[in-house]
């Protein structure tokens, strides 16, 4: 059975010596003190790897089921759910208007990470509610947000989104249900849903979906469409629940993974649903859940490599096979624990090297994303709106990928349901397609954000690397073995954006046929810069005469290791992209 | 519910324009005239397509059921089989003398790589009989082959190989199972073996079970390991059963994939065993067994590439979702088929650049075995030698990485398991891991066959490369399409190759950090080579006026995508390699 330890260590490290958050000038951000951010991470570690691990391989195994129209969760998931809710962790960085604790998603980000290292499918039930809870905090009525935040914040009740009908999911514009305006100025809400993340459960009291559907009259396509709330049972105006509302679980989506999440197919029949926001502007209030859960889900890619990532070093460590070429590691034993093979030590580094890259890209665009909300920081919004589709892209793509090397660590065993390595996989495929498939995610990197603003955002990110590199440029220590590469690697991202521009033009299938590349390529690059920033507060703690000299030793070899073996892969995307639209677009569809 | 066609025309292709095998000076092909190869691939596609292929979800949903000892496969997997031996599939490629047909591998290959296409945990039971079959008729004496191989051919019984026990895989000279002498000159086995495919079902009379064990007082160590014959039934003389042998399923395991295959935990309680070749030298019978099975295990990867692709391609031409940025391609419709978004062909020209490079490379492969079996062309054996572990390798990673691709192209309805592409993934899984895990292909390439015979092979490997692009340098229509990118890509593999000669030498760990960059640098310089063949034959077939022009000009696009894009790889791989083993071996084992 695979086990998780939170890396509080390293997130300590990242918060104040990488951000160096206490002392940054945001709001809140000088509560972060380390006693209080380590006693946070301490106590999330606990539940996260006591509680919710242990059931990971249960929800897996048991699934959930639906019964006579009710939805039923694996063994244990309802008790630790109020565990976790007892313990308010959900409301951990969310407005003390409505119950929650306030505090930066900075050290909201890194509890986020454990959660979902610890259990995916358990975690999600909360996600949801995340995002329908920052939908209803942005743009509902004050009366909205007081009748549903609260309970939200408290667990009492969960959240939905409903987006997705069998007929369309990127291209919601062709969407079917209806809602047809009452005389009391609610909705009937009707249609099918699929593919609803926790879209039914036993829980929590109850259930506010948020449903994205088309009041009758309104625009064609994507413009007609309006979000609206609609609860499971109906909500009285002292907050005690009234009737069931017309809105049916028709079936559970049999799935590769995340089998302790319910996804449902929901039925809504004349369901009654309470406008959220303006009529027809739905969209955008639904994307509003929409960047908060695409860092979410980048965050998953990142939570699962991790925890398969522990449990493959456990094994390399443990697993007796072979010899050492160098001459024998353990001559009283049969053989040499695997670790000591060069191609086990490069998988190992390969996962090593991603996922604590991409913590610290996590936290460092937590930080921005807390600049832009309590500072109104208007270049940090722009920044990481650009960065969302390379952080849920990118960091799902490689995530996967390193769930996979994880595996492959355990050679059969791996196969074998028994180790739960085959669970880290399939758990993660799905970070890759929802909430936007990470195609859609590179067309909006590509064809959307690059360009808004003028290109401001982009050249935004370039001047920081180059800034960087700048300051820096002095220090032995870093040249060569990182900014160097790094800087190369920045070029690689700037001639890609100036080919899209050139190209772009003529063709937009020129810049669009890269675009895949281009959000791989622009990843690294980000990784490349953590990595960069993270061996300067290395070098800092060593300089300084820490008493730990290992865990920076190890963080600049492992540092060192991403520059040389995984940076250089933005060569081969910029080949790729400069080679255009041609080859790609060639041939007739029924040549395929 | 996914489907399958079989790629007759363009296996057809590759026998008759590329390798040209009627015309080719190897015993057997002369009678592979287009319209013989026709009809058996005609009937192959037509079995696999229509029997086995419908029964593949079905494995999947079922899996087979241990039950009072006895394994169950499951539904219509016994009728199907029955069906498969009845028009004597099996026999196809084998020794005449025992019944089979005697055909050349290279037509063998073309049909194996449907049946594992159609349904690959069907196809493991008479894949691993393929691999008992040929150990004993390599190393079985006159009687045993008489006893055994007949009805291995006819399908009466089927045949598994018994090497992995709980604490030891790759290293089997740790093996416990022990083989005890008895004064019949038989022996009697003792021990546990795990992961063994086939293991046990109810669709044969017999299993011969192929297994690993030690004589006591043997030589230490994997010197000390022979091979056994250990039917399921006694064999009486007459080739009539005898008693049930002590041989007992202990469980069926629990795994990612291929379900519809019993992958068995084997408990050998004093089971009548016979030596099969010589006492001690059981690794030298097994690598017969095992060389073959790694080029079966490589066609899984292409087979399981090639059913998701086709797959991925109805789906997108049927699915409605956006529309073409350049122009509605479906305008009366409510959005255009996603196959006109460049990052969808991008993916799909990934997969059919894949698959088609794949197909030659391994049709190719099963030339050179037949010269090498046909003809005892030693060069021939030597080059598929070198090249088995970059086939078994790169062709599952890759093979494994497209179903990927192509579950990806579904989006949503990838993940859930109703349209079967996530099986696709989770059965092409195991071919990354069994038959020696990746990492051990690309040691066994790196370690061992890159300096056999003094490094005789890889030299020959150049030489070929070389000679077909100087070969062909005036053709103006190959020249900055196909030899130039080839000859590039060669130049990495020779450039990784010398650092490995220069560095190896002072250091074995900087060769091996780099093995599984190496295995896929050669993967890719081979798939270049195999695109820059067809490329010639398109070209021949369009200048000699063909009536089908649209298929050759369609193969020379995919073949400059794979070059354009693909290849270039090869730079990467280079220069990872070239940070020898510095930071892959850097951290002690606790700092990981």
């Amino acid at each position: 059975m695979p086990t998780y330890t939170a890396p509080t260590k390293d997130m300590a490290f990242l918060l104040h010596e990488m951000l160096k958050v206490s002392t940054q000038n945001v709001p809140g951000y000088a509560d972060l003190e380390p006693d209080f951010t380590a006693a946070v991470l301490e106590e999330a570690g606990k539940i996260t790897s006591e509680v919710l691990a242990p059931l990971n391989v249960v929800g897996d195994r048991e699934g959930c089921r639906l019964e006579n129209g009710v939805v039923y969760t694996p063994t244990g998931f309802k008790q630790a759910f109020q565990q976790v809710c007892e313990a308010e962790w959900p409301g951990l960085a969310t407005d003390p208007e409505y119950g929650g604790q306030g505090l930066p998603y900075v050290i909201g980000n890194a509890v986020g990470e454990m959660f979902a290292s610890a259990n995916q499918a358990f975690t999600m039930y909360q996600g949801l509610t995340n995002g329908a809870y920052a939908a209803i905090h942005a743009h509902g009525t004050d009366e909205q947000k007081s009748r549903y935040l609260p309970k939200m914040t408290n667990c009492e009740w969960t959240g939905t989104m409903n987006l997705t009908e069998p007929h369309c999911g990127t291209d919601l514009g062709m969407m079917r249900t209806k809602a047809e305006p009452q005389k009391d100025g609610s909705y009937k809400i009707t249609g099918q849903k699929i593919f609803i993340s926790a879209g039914d459960h036993d829980m929590a009291d109850n259930i506010i979906h948020l449903v994205l559907a088309k009041i009758p009259g309104g625009p064609e396509g994507i413009k007609g469409v309006s979000l609206f709330i609609v609860p499971k049972f109906m909500v009285n105006d002292d907050g005690s629940l009234g009737a069931r509302n017309g809105v049916s679980v028709g079936s559970i989506e049999e799935k590769m993974g995340i089998h302790g999440n319910s996804t449902c197919v929901l039925n809504y029949d004349g369901a009654t649903g309470y406008l959220l926001g303006e009529e027809h502007k739905g969209m955008r209030a639904m994307f509003t859940m929409m960047n908060h859960a695409r860092l979410g889900v980048g965050m998953q890619g990142l939570a699962q490599a991790e925890v398969a990532y522990q449990n493959a070093v456990i094994y390399a460590r443990d697993r007796l096979q072979g010899r050492d070429v160098t001459g024998a590691k353990n001559p009283s034993g049969p053989a040499d624990p695997i670790i000591v093979h060069p191609d086990i030590r490069r998988s190992l580094m390969d996962q090593k090297s991603f996922v604590e890259g991409a913590r610290a890209f996590l936290l460092w665009g937590a930080a921005m994303l807390d600049r832009a909300h309590r500072m109104d920081d208007k270049d940090a919004d722009g920044l990481i709106s650009l960065l969302t589709p390379v952080i849920k892209g990118f960091l799902t793509d490689q995530g996967y990928d390193m769930t996979v090397k994880a595996q492959q660590v355990y050679g059969g065993h791996g196969y074998i349901e028994e180790h739960g390595m085959s669970q880290f996989t399939r758990d993660a495929r799905i970070a890759m397609i929802y909430e936007g498939a990470n195609g859609v995610q590179a067309l909006d990197l590509v064809g959307r954000k690059l360009a808004a603003d003028g290109g401001k955002h982009v050249m935004a990110f370039f001047d920081m690397v180059k800034t960087f590199i700048k300051e820096n440029e002095g220090d032995a220590a870093l040249k060569a073995d990182f900014l160097d590469p790094l800087k190369a690697a920045s070029k690689d991202l700037q001639s890609s954006a100036m080919y899209f521009m050139q190209t772009g033009m003529k063709n937009p299938n020129n810049a669009l046929a890269g675009s895949n590349d281009f959000m791989h390529l622009f990843g690294h690059v980000c990784l490349g810069l953590m990595w960069a920033q993270m061996a300067k507060a290395a070098n800092e703690a060593l300089a300084a005469g820490t008493s730990d000299p290992d865990f920076y030793q190890t963080k600049l070899t492992t540092g060192r290791y991403y520059m040389a073996r995984q940076l250089p892969a933005t060569a081969l995307h910029l080949a790729r992209i400069q080679t255009g639209a041609d080859t790609v677009m060639a041939l007739a569809p029924e040549a395929f």
